[in-house]
């Protein structure tokens, strides 16, 4: 039965291929619009009959479009060709003639463009209220705010309306939407996805987000996304990969118990808790930082001068049409005025100021786990005070893109009450992959159903075989670059991925190298039998970053050709004969890691 | 006769080496400074006695601090701990505890600081004569201006009274006063020397800038004032390389004849064409570029919203005392009031914009070459307009931070009319080191005198190792890779550079490998004086090449670390010494070469 398929990338893929037509799909979809039958949700819908079209002429199933029949929305202050963009606001809209570059790319993959959802006002707002259409209804509780700025995207893929759905996010627009909902919420680094086709909010912090029922479609849909824009100025070269298991020994940062912040929400707190022992058991390291300097960052969105962006964008509408524009949006955005030139340069040197701040706490550390939002706001609280709720929403958001770090709202066990539980994952910028292969172990650890669908969380998808792509070299780490050990972050700071853990074949010996702290090791191939099986790990670096790893590398230690157990040969580390003077074998012990664990080491 | 010695670093070093003590060096400065007579170069000079104190206290000469005994002098927005630091604006006056982080490096190589040079007021312009200090005159004609803002920098190198000396370049602040007083102006990549302890002018901006009498000299400067500070937030981690011979085959951008800009001054242009060709002659190619998008650029640092950032340092003292501020200053500056936040993020808009042009143009070159400044303007030009000619000053300077690029002043042969003959040459961030090996290669290709001194250009000096620019990485190859041979295509289609031939230390044995054809050699290091000297060829290859170069090296090959026999280390080509079972000892033939020329080669 069709109105029972989950609108999961997976179970729409099986559906295709036994049969399912994109056509009866879209036919779904306008059903469940029906169902659901919340106004509030798309500002401007798609003619049933445009879509059913364009279904149709998706032809056969296609295995190069991996979007190929997904269904999907996309907020309103992005551009679909020959439909109105209106930002939320009446007076503003226009007709723009072409798709932005992202909804193009998203086309081009397959997707089937569905309608355009509502959003507070130019993206304005954390809540979602921030509307003078009628605002949609969270999918979960209707109690509560929809969330936003991406209000209509965000519940559209809560009631598994569409696949898929396209945010924009500044402050946490991508994110808070997507724990308000039960679902995921993708932010891309900046610049990964084009911006060309969209109003931009602050234009140095905005990027186009996505929400999904789960980790993986999120990331697939990321994937047929991103690319290189040379048209728009804050477009960057961002490498995607494909989504690959996650990388062992990974450390992970957790805001202390005396600067975390819910607000008096202990049940929000509990839950949080729980995600972070489901993140341990699941072998991440954590270590708890003191958070105030990223709460210090966050602070300068709204505080600080970037609010001036909002009125390089709507500050003549401000002017003209003040009654225009939201009443709440005037205030937040009216703010600008009372700021000069100077105050935004003392804005971007304090900002320079506290990333050094940051960088510190960040040091060592692979990513972050933060609450999406620290607590649950009703609507009746927003009509109480519009403003205060939501900047508390921003809490472990608005630092994000002032930082340039990826993030990914990740879905988890329900809380106690039965409202949904939801975390964020935080890393550098580029590092979108890995948190998309940390999301996806963890929503698979976490029991919870599918935003408000009642669907279960599909079986972990099978992910690619760690196979390099065109632009990696698979690379044999053997010593310190080994995952959590000390050289380790040499790999994770170029975008190298974990691919697996292998051994050598037997004819090599491993020796502790004279010298040190730090202790180093040295793999030397000899004849065949005459050594022992070592392990290694393999990981994937750019091979535009094997150069300065290489330059790094001192004598007598070297890559080379390493061959495997198997039989298959990976380029690794290999050690020099003449630098084994002096030397410990130790390759009775098999691995470095059970050397340094032997208390043999000299010094770690 | 002490009276006639050059203030070179070479110069000075060969002086101490024959028993000339720093006293007698620092009697001689203040000697000078009473001969040249001019009372605007320093707004603070050390007393006599406290100089000497600090030569006698730097004892015997000590080879691990780089400039030993060579005085030099500092911009008075530079922090002398316990001396006033007024930035040329005796109301702003201060006097801090502690030596700028940059001027207490320099001390710590054995620098002898004389005292703090008269400058634009907050070095907010490029002629010299905005001081209400008396300014000083330009060192090799009065008549014209000093140029700015370091004037008092400039002149004091360009006299020889000093050997180097600090000045600090947002709008070109390091270079035009270099032009004018026929000296080097080194202008660092932002963040490689600390602004810890300097008066901003534009924070996001600014870099301390170093003047001297030679190429050399300034780079030596360079080499120990840079460094990264944690304490100050816009330092950065900039590679320092040693000066090198220059790569051959460098790609050199001009403007080109539609676009260049020389305000009539026929003699300027003629002395800028004669300085091309002399650098194509050294073997650089040149290409023409249309400078429309730099001086776009360019425009935007005085008449966009960076002004803001001035305000941001004098924006108080302009409010409650404006007869404190130099007029002309408080107009430039005064432009910030009429500057909002919203132009503020407009103008970080188009520059990003803007910076999508420049790229374009910069593609494919190593470097830029463009006149200092368009043209030479007098005092009384300046007492006429005070404005017009300092803003022209600034055609070629204003662009290049705001770029984030290196750039050098050079003085090359006079103009027809005598003046000094000077060019800029630029690239992109972190590229100092490439710049300093052209720029002392184009100094000694052109006759001309240091400052106003007299004094001859020394001969060129010893060169280190090979430069290889941040972006490469120094490979050496000792096969079918050398020059001619059938893999050296791998090389030049991944764009890497010959750098020079070389020889292994006495460790290494050469083999030619069992299997083939083709023929393959493997180096393997041994213990000293039990191999030969092998020869190699060192090439630089693009540090993004390095990885698929790798990704081809089959076993028993690989990449590590090759020890030359001067000592150098250089990554390079080794083999595994389980590979060489079978394999041929060609050591006594010293080289690949030799043996594939010898017939004994079983196939090529």
């Amino acid at each position: 039965m069709i109105a029972d398929l989950p609108f999961t990338f997976t179970a729409l893929q099986d559906a295709y291929a036994t049969g399912t037509t994109p056509v009866e799909v879209i036919e779904e979809v306008f059903r469940r619009i029906a169902r659901v039958d919340d106004p509030g949700i798309f500002i401007h819908l798609l003619a049933k009959e445009e879509v059913l079209d364009a279904a149709r002429a998706l032809g056969a199933p296609d295995p190069s479009r991996p979007l190929w029949g997904i269904p999907f929305a996309i907020k309103d202050n992005i551009d679909a060709g020959g439909k109105p963009t209106t930002a939320a606001c009446p007076a503003y809209e226009y007709i723009p003639e072409e798709d932005a570059f992202v909804v193009a790319r998203l086309k081009a993959a397959g997707a089937l463009l569905v309608g355009k959802t509502n959003l507070d006002q130019f993206a304005t707002g954390l809540v979602g209220v921030r509307s003078p259409y009628q605002p949609p209804l969270n999918s979960v509780d209707p109690a509560i705010v929809p969330g936003g700025s991406s209000s209509g995207s965000a519940v559209a893929v809560g009631h598994g309306i569409v696949s898929f759905s396209l945010g924009t996010d500044t402050a946490g627009s991508g994110r808070v939407p997507a724990m308000l909902n039960n679902i995921v919420g993708l932010k891309p680094t900046l610049g990964a996805l084009s911006a060309r086709g969209v109003v931009p909010a602050c234009r140095t912090l905005d990027t186009i987000s996505i929400f999904a029922l789960t980790v993986s479609d999120a990331y697939a849909a990321y994937q047929s996304a991103a690319g290189f824009d040379p048209q728009d100025a804050y477009s960057r070269e961002i490498r995607v990969t494909p989504l690959g298991a996650m990388p062992p020994k990974l450390k992970m940062g957790v805001p202390d118990k005396a600067s975390r912040e819910f607000f008096g929400d202990t049940v929000q707190e509990a839950c949080f808790e729980e995600t972070v022992e489901t993140l341990k058991a699941l072998g991440l390291e954590v270590r708890e930082i003191d958070f105030t300097p990223f709460f210090d960052v966050a602070r300068m969105l709204y505080e600080g001068a970037w609010v001036a962006e909002r009125h390089t964008v709507i500050g003549e509408l401000m002017a003209k049409r003040p009654e225009d524009v939201h009443p709440t949006t005037r205030i937040v955005v009216g703010k600008a005025l009372e700021l000069s030139a100077s105050d935004a340069f003392r804005g971007i040197y304090r900002l320079k100021e506290l990333k050094r701040l940051t960088d510190a706490a960040l040091a060592g550390l692979d990513l972050l786990c933060v609450p999406t939002a620290p607590t649950f706001y009703s609507v009746e609280d927003l009509v109480a005070d519009p403003i205060g709720p939501n900047s508390r929403n921003g809490t472990y958001t608005n630092f994000v893109n002032l930082l340039d770090m990826s993030g990914l709202a990740v879905a988890v066990s329900p809380r106690s009450d039965g409202r949904p539980g939801n975390v964020t994952l935080l890393a550098g910028m580029g590092q979108d992959g890995l948190l998309a292969s940390v999301g996806a172990q963890l929503e698979q650890a976490c029991a919870h159903e599918l935003g408000a669908t009642g669907w279960d969380l599909p079986e972990a998808p099978a992910l690619a075989a760690p196979v390099v792509q065109a632009d990696e070299l698979a690379l044999a780490v053997c010593g310190a670059h080994l995952s959590g050990m000390a050289l380790n972050h040499q790999l994770t700071s170029r975008g190298a991925r974990f691919l697996e853990t292998a051994r050598t074949s037997d004819s090599y010996r491993l020796y502790a190298l004279a010298g040190g702290p730090p202790s180093r090791p040295g793999l030397v191939r000899g004849k065949p039998g005459e050594g022992g099986e070592i392990e290694v790990e393999i990981w994937a670096v750019p091979l535009a970053e094997v150069g300065s790893f290489l330059a790094g590398i001192p004598a007598p230690l070297g890559l080379g050709t390493l061959i495997l157990s198997d039989g298959r040969t990976v380029q690794g580390f290999q050690c020099e004969s003449a630098g084994i003077e002096g030397a410990q074998d130790i390759t009775s012990l098999q691995s470095w890691r059970n050397f340094m664990a032997s208390g043999t080491a000299r010094s770690a």
